[in-house]
């Protein structure tokens, strides 16, 4: 008896317990949140075989998003390998950091209520939230890759609108040098020039290859330099080349973190341009942002942000201040790790593979101290700069081509034909079937000299 | 000791019961969404007395985002009313809809992985999600304010860049009519010649009013009409005025909803612009459309998309996607009727107000059937476009300004300096000062007369 009575008090204790429990966890309370979360959680739930992913805003069958699936793969769950696949190596898209944001799936997600910032403006009037600037600033002072110290900045729709931005801010003085010469060290990212020529401005014009201009600057007018450093597509470390009053320079550093390059020192140049598609791999994203010496150039860029889209979206200022967030917890380290683990994998692997080649050469970088990890580094960049070595292969392209191997033409960088930029930086399902190919590719030209 | 063992037993299915709900309903589970959940509802928590409003990327104080305040609001709750605060009826930021979503919390809300769409482009190479696009078409069938069968859909941030983009694509032939002359009739919205003098063209350039060009355009090269109905400033449907071969024309349709106007039938143009801004509120979300009947020019625009800023983040398509899913629930009732209903309200107390004045006016429009409402209604546009009367009053912001009103300057939109835009879509508390100040202003008047 006695012991039954303890067990009926235990269980009474339970009881209350677990209603507690419940009541405060929230389990049976409907919050305005609850359905969002749901949806995003089962979508989150359903299996693409590692070959592919489901979306909220995916296509829906039986009421379900379906999977969409890598290159190369097929089915209802991307379980498909589909034979003799193109390896498509042209896109710099940096999908190899999407397995960090899957492992850090809590710490990135960002919930945004119908009512969330719904006007044009910030407060202050401003486009720009202050908890992201100032995230941004800390950002750069972790890595210490930029000083941002007394600096402005400006936010954009990716590097690509920041660009024209720039070059746009740069030019805006109408006087007798009018227009600007744009000029870019061969071989140039291939959207300065078509960006450039596309707006067909009174203010500037694209003028090609730097080194032409090398020595002639003062004489012949005013000048925007386009710098990359790391470069695009060869991945080395630039520095202006043309100098002088009239000499403008914009450094595109959009490669400018550890994953790609060793960063011996912050950059304090007068104009920066970063961009999130390459430190955190959210290409989807469009954001960038410049970092200005210069107040009325800050100014132009602006009011040039002000009467081409009005500003950044509030859903994705929020978002990159989360993502943010979560690449400098402890210091950096987790996110800019894990992003040059895989990059320098995938070069041992393709350096192995290029080393018993004649036909075809890569890039070679040389190791530099890296401040960030404290110590010296071999450059990991995102593309493979590969040339055709042998005589009659003036068309490296056509070349890969012909073996199932897409990369983009050298000519478009302003280079010789080559060339060609293969990259290293997409999936790991895309790395795979380009490091397979190019094995075939080599293996046949040993064999073809063996014969 | 029978009833005690019933009594446990009842317990102990109960104590299974609470366990199995527990589990089921996720309660001691650490889902991946709960931390982005409790932070957005804790921050939705935080009461600003209904003059303001705490944001997830707001400032933090004591490990708490603070309040926002609206103008002529202060104090930590936004509780203090700021005397002799200056009624900003300046931009027309559509904040009237707000209480809308926070009405429709649950339902328009999204949760963002941080994995979610990283990518560059969409699986099919596109930089816009199919079921978006389709939720556009979706939205205009039920609207019943545009014809969307077998046309092309761009989007871009906000009307903004889609403006410039279309006259862009529009001018983009290197002929002997080049640049093209872009117009408006005047009075017009001031971004038109802001925009496309700012961005500096071999291609184009802004010539002021439509009406000096008409019955001439044939005789004087290539033009680029703007259209926009309802017009900004005064609310007037518009059609185009030039004829002929070597006149494109662009509709701006930013306020051609339900809220601001009779719907009498489809539109039906080249080429047609809309944006989310005033159709939900979401200034901030930098979302727009355009609808375009001609492939080349769709083409250039998204080449033009492509060297912008190469497409819209990815979440804010999501967003946009969720949002407009709940603007046409129920046939898109609750949204219009909502905002018609705060629309109506507002002219109804403006126009009272007027009818004592002399000294001012505003614009009176003629009610239309609407075919959205199945009724005749009269127009309940975004501004109201006031005129000083008085022979005096030839800065008619001048005067305004004197009572503490800050208005758009008549000269801005192309019109006489004795016009002034004064926004009526604001927040109620923007509205309610505008009213409380013209009330002031015209009972001043009133009793001058009566000395």
């Amino acid at each position: 008896m006695a012991t039954i009575t303890i067990l009926l008090s235990c269980s009474m204790v339970l009881n209350l317990l677990l209603f507690v429990s419940i009541y405060s966890h929230g389990g049976w309370e409907q919050s305005w949140t609850e359905t969002a979360a749901a949806e995003a959680e089962f979508v989150a739930s359903i299996s693409c075989s590692g070959h592919g992913r489901a979306f909220l805003d995916g296509s829906i069958l039986d009421g379900k998003p379906v999977c969409e699936c890598n290159a190369c793969y097929a089915g209802p769950h991307c379980s498909v390998l589909l034979p003799g696949c193109i390896a498509d190596a042209d896109s710099g898209d940096p999908m190899f950091l999407e397995p960090f944001w899957l492992k850090h799936a809590a710490s990135s997600t960002i919930v945004v209520p119908g009512w969330h910032r719904m006007s044009y403006e910030f407060n202050d009037g401003s486009l720009l939230s202050n908890q992201l600037e100032s995230q941004i600033r800390t950002l750069h002072a972790v890595v210490g890759n930029a000083v941002t110290d007394g600096r402005y900045i400006v936010i954009g729709g990716g590097a690509t609108q920041l660009l024209h931005a720039a070059v746009h801010s740069l030019s805006a003085t109408n006087d007798r040098f009018s227009p600007a010469r744009v000029v870019a060290s061969t071989p140039y990212y291939p959207v300065y020039r078509e960006q450039t020529e596309f707006f067909n401005s009174k203010d500037y014009k694209f003028e090609g290859d730097t080194s032409v201009y090398k020595n002639k600057s003062v004489s012949q007018g005013k000048f925007i330099e386009l710098v990359t450093s790391p470069n695009n597509p060869d991945g080395k470390l630039k520095k202006a080349v043309l100098q002088g009053l009239s000499v403008k320079t914009i450094h595109d550093l959009a490669y400018y973190w550890p994953h790609y390059t060793p960063v011996p020192t912050p950059a304090d140049e007068d104009l920066m341009i970063f961009t999130l598609s390459k430190l955190t791999g959210h290409g989807g994203s469009r954001f960038g942002w410049a970092i200005i010496k210069d107040e009325a150039v800050y100014q132009r860029m602006l009011t040039y942000m002000s009467l081409s889209t009005y500003g950044v979206p509030r859903e994705t200022q929020l978002r990159v201040l989360k993502l943010l967030k979560v690449a400098i917890e402890e210091q950096g380290k987790e996110m800019f790790n894990f992003g040059y683990r895989i990059m320098r994998n995938r070069w041992i692997k393709l350096r192995k593979t290029m080393l018993t080649s004649k036909r075809f050469s890569i890039q070679e970088l040389e190791p530099q101290n890296c401040s960030f990890a404290r110590k010296v580094r071999e450059p990991t960049p995102a593309f493979a700069w590969l040339k055709c070595e042998r005589e009659e292969d003036k068309d490296c392209n056509a070349v890969l081509h012909s073996m199932n191997i897409t990369g983009r033409h050298g000519s478009l960088f302003g280079a010789e034909s080559r060339y060609v930029r293969l990259s290293l930086v997409k999936r790991e399902d895309d790395f795979d079937w380009l490091l397979k190919r190019m094995k075939m590719l080599v293996s046949q030209e040993n064999n073809d000299a063996g014969d």
